[in-house]
């Protein structure tokens, strides 16, 4: 025994021993009761000193592995509740076995289905990814966001590492109260909840406006943000896709399904729209809340990308347009302008509506991430968040741009839409299937996302694709969409 | 105009400018096409200097609050989906105002009523607290979290801000996995999925596991954990409770209730029990596995302060007892003895269990912040966990046995259980209403936790209350526990 003992190099030794005895016990090596070498054997046997044996011994008999007799050593402790035949333990026969699959509900079998991570593209080494709109972590100024968590933790200390407040952290919700109404949003009557992201804040106020007796009725952008869609799927909700034109949601069309049916919310992205990167208009956004408030249908916006504006004027939310109003609850996060590994979202709606969803964000995080929240706080405070976003959008107006040209010269067959943010969005002449397309280049080692799992219904936007732009190099953008293009062509050609 | 300009200290000078003309510009004080004071007039108004102000007003040209005329100036932009009167903006006489309330749905309805905080004890300034189990903040070593957080980004760099995985952060899953090795478990089989804490672990599960067509049916320990009772309720489970003795369930009561129900699945806490604190027995442990594998109820095991043990022998979790059997879902976290703030926890089961959980967080929260969960295994990587351990039991051992003797002494009448952790359970004889005694002490100024809100059914454990002594100074656990005694008696006399 003890011959297999092996050192690593970035773990403190004392705890490589002692997690070493630990595991000759679970094994069955060392038995209950049997004498452990001395430590000065012991430090012999492992090669290291004995001081590191002596801490070793120490730690083992604190978790209770190990008990000592004084003047004699270190011996086994018979554990509690230790492995068993008769319960389905190692050595028995019978091991207890669940068929889990048998007992998921149909919610847990539709979140498998609807995962679109689980169904992803596998695409060889050296492939040049659309994929992604994510932002570039290079442009990340982590000097920025390591300061601003030493500069909080020395602020702070020791309490933010312990339990926070669900509607979140107050000088965070505080700064982005007013960074709300910096974009034209009036405050009074509203307030905040931090979510652990937007998806969490969007699950959290879908989960409370769900129906309870029936299933519920959305109606939204078609197509529209696929994790939208998921989670609309997986509370049940039926959900009618309104298209989109070039200026934003078909509003006459809007109109015409308002009037025959009734729905439980809409959800909307008025701002660099996901995946068409549309900005609805002003005349738009207009119309929209007048139907809306004339049908009485709450809105839930998706802020997603405001942030990411490359030209024209400022862009007021829904929420703004409604003044006083409390029926637009808006949901942002930076996640795809700053840090998405922070995980951190808002909700800012009427003050009764965000009191409900604090305790729902309760029964289900507790709270989101304090360190995440008071980095992001200390991040923006700073002021790093304002010298980001010019450098960021610098870059990735210039890589817009530049994709964009690229398909204006590789893919005049296709219609481009995409006012701004990480990606643009092509639509092709029916018949140009994107998904064989997409075959078609993965071989040619480029991959991109085939527009239909954007659409509500099976079948719709089959000749469309999104290009994301945001991770990939200028050189790859331009190689990239130039084999897409003669991909397509002979498509079109057949 | 510009007279009401106030420098704060602690933000960059040339954001608080750009901030102060947006919300002119927000308010309607400066108006489309209105020409701002030039950047020379306006560093004269502020009292700033001129490349503040040029800063500042390139900042709200990149934003699109304003243009520049080249030669001329800046200039106010006007504004895509202002505020406007007749879709319910600030001026409108009839803003758009939605019934909130009347739209939330049960569960909405139900997370509000069973949310404990808002129900909360409100206590006077310099009250002797016993309401809380969170760790004591002043233990936490700032130290080493810092280097943690230092060495993690040094190592890993950009990476960490970007997406991350929902399974979770592979380093984090891989150290915990062999945690739990280390504690006896077969992981053969297995898979862990780290979530944002318990609670998150232990709501997804259940929403996984309940039935799609009826209410689901729980059994468990009476009392336990008010926050599963509430997300159990929450998922429209019906919960059956089994008493608990000084060694843990009542088996037999078990049987009896498993011959003539059937039930969905089991929540069980074998170690240091919230509210009771007990330690279930070896013996009880094997019979409550065979009746689980017998009846095939899924159990889902409560890891809570394992690691607060301050004596006997090490006890293995029951996923451990199971051997290679699949039947256990273990869910664990260092909330209780490491911090709270860190939103991390994991829930170890069958690898086929966890794959479909692991969709159920991505739809919910995509994954757990990768700050946390780096410097959480960084932290762990160093040996920092080992250290603290020891630290935090030390001093919790010695508060425990301190709140013990002062029970024993001031509290003769009460039952007292608690074989670790960070709180003891009292029960009085029957009579003695813990929720009338909490208004007398309130009054003394000392506030503990009715035992009645972690039973099931109302009505019961009116006698019992949970003294937590975690954030108790050793004065005020001998001054609190004395004054609680002098109250008790006058109810017993009574």
């Amino acid at each position: 025994m003890f011959q297999d003992f092996k050192l690593v190099s970035d773990r403190p030794v004392a705890i490589q021993v002692k997690e070493y005895v630990n595991r000759l016990i679970i094994k069955g090596a060392l038995q209950a009761d049997q004498k452990l070498p001395s430590t000065r054997e012991m430090s012999g046997l492992l090669k290291v000193s004995r001081n590191t044996v002596i801490a070793a011994y120490e730690g083992l008999k604190d978790d209770g592995f190990t008990y000592a007799i004084p003047g004699k050593g270190s011996y086994v402790a018979a554990m509690v509740g230790q492995s068993t035949a008769d319960n389905g333990g190692a050595d028995g026969s019978a091991t207890w076995q669940i068929d889990w699959k048998a007992r998921m509900n149909e919610y847990a079998v539709s979140a498998v289905e609807l995962d679109m991570m689980k169904q992803g593209i596998r695409a060889k080494k050296g492939t040049i990814s659309f994929t992604s709109i994510a932002p570039d972590e290079q442009l990340f100024d982590m000097g920025d966001v390591r300061r601003a968590f030493m500069d909080r933790m020395a602020i702070e200390g020791q309490v933010l590492l312990n339990y926070g407040y669900a509607k979140g952290y107050k000088p965070l919700v505080d700064y982005l109260m007013r960074y709300m109404e910096n974009k034209g949003v009036d405050i009074s009557g509203k307030d905040m909840l931090i979510t652990s992201g937007f998806t969490e804040g969007f699950d959290i106020v879908l989960s409370a406006l769900r129906p309870s007796a029936r299933r519920g009725a959305a109606i939204c952008e078609n197509p529209t943000h696929h994790t939208a869609i998921k989670n609309l799927k997986l509370q049940g909700f039926e959900i009618t896709g309104i298209p989109m034109e070039r200026d934003g949601i078909d509003v006459e069309r809007l109109e015409a399904v308002l009037q025959t049916n009734s729905f439980d919310l809409a959800y909307l992205t008025p701002s660099y729209h996901n995946p068409t990167g549309i900005v609805m208009s002003s005349a738009k956004r207009s119309a929209v809340m007048k139907l809306m408030m004339r049908y009485q249908i709450p809105v839930i916006e998706d802020g997603f990308n405001e942030e990411l504006r490359y030209s024209g004027a400022h862009i007021a939310p829904l929420i703004a347009t409604a003044g006083q109003g409390n029926g637009v609850i808006y949901i942002g996060s930076f996640s795809k302008v700053l840090f998405p590994g922070l995980r951190v979202g808002w909700v800012l709606g009427d003050r009764a509506l965000i009191d409900t969803l604090e305790s729902i964000k309760r029964a289900r995080t507790i709270h989101t991430s304090t360190i995440d929240q008071s980095i992001l706080y200390q991040y923006l405070l700073n002021g790093n968040f304002d010298k980001y976003v010019k450098k960021a959008r610098t870059e990735y107006k210039r890589k817009y741009e530049l994709t964009k040209a690229c398909c204006e010269a590789h893919l005049p067959e296709a219609q481009l839409s995409g006012d701004g943010g990480l990606h643009l969005f092509l639509t092709f002449p029916t018949g140009v299937h994107t998904r064989q397309l997409l075959e078609a280049c993965t071989e040619q080692g480029v991959i991109f996302t085939p527009g239909d799992k954007f659409f509500i219904q099976e079948g719709e936007g089959t000749n469309t694709l999104r290009l994301g732009f945001s991770r990939v190099t200028d050189e790859n953008i331009e190689r990239g969409i130039q084999i897409i293009g003669k991909q397509a062509r002979s498509f079109l050609k057949a």
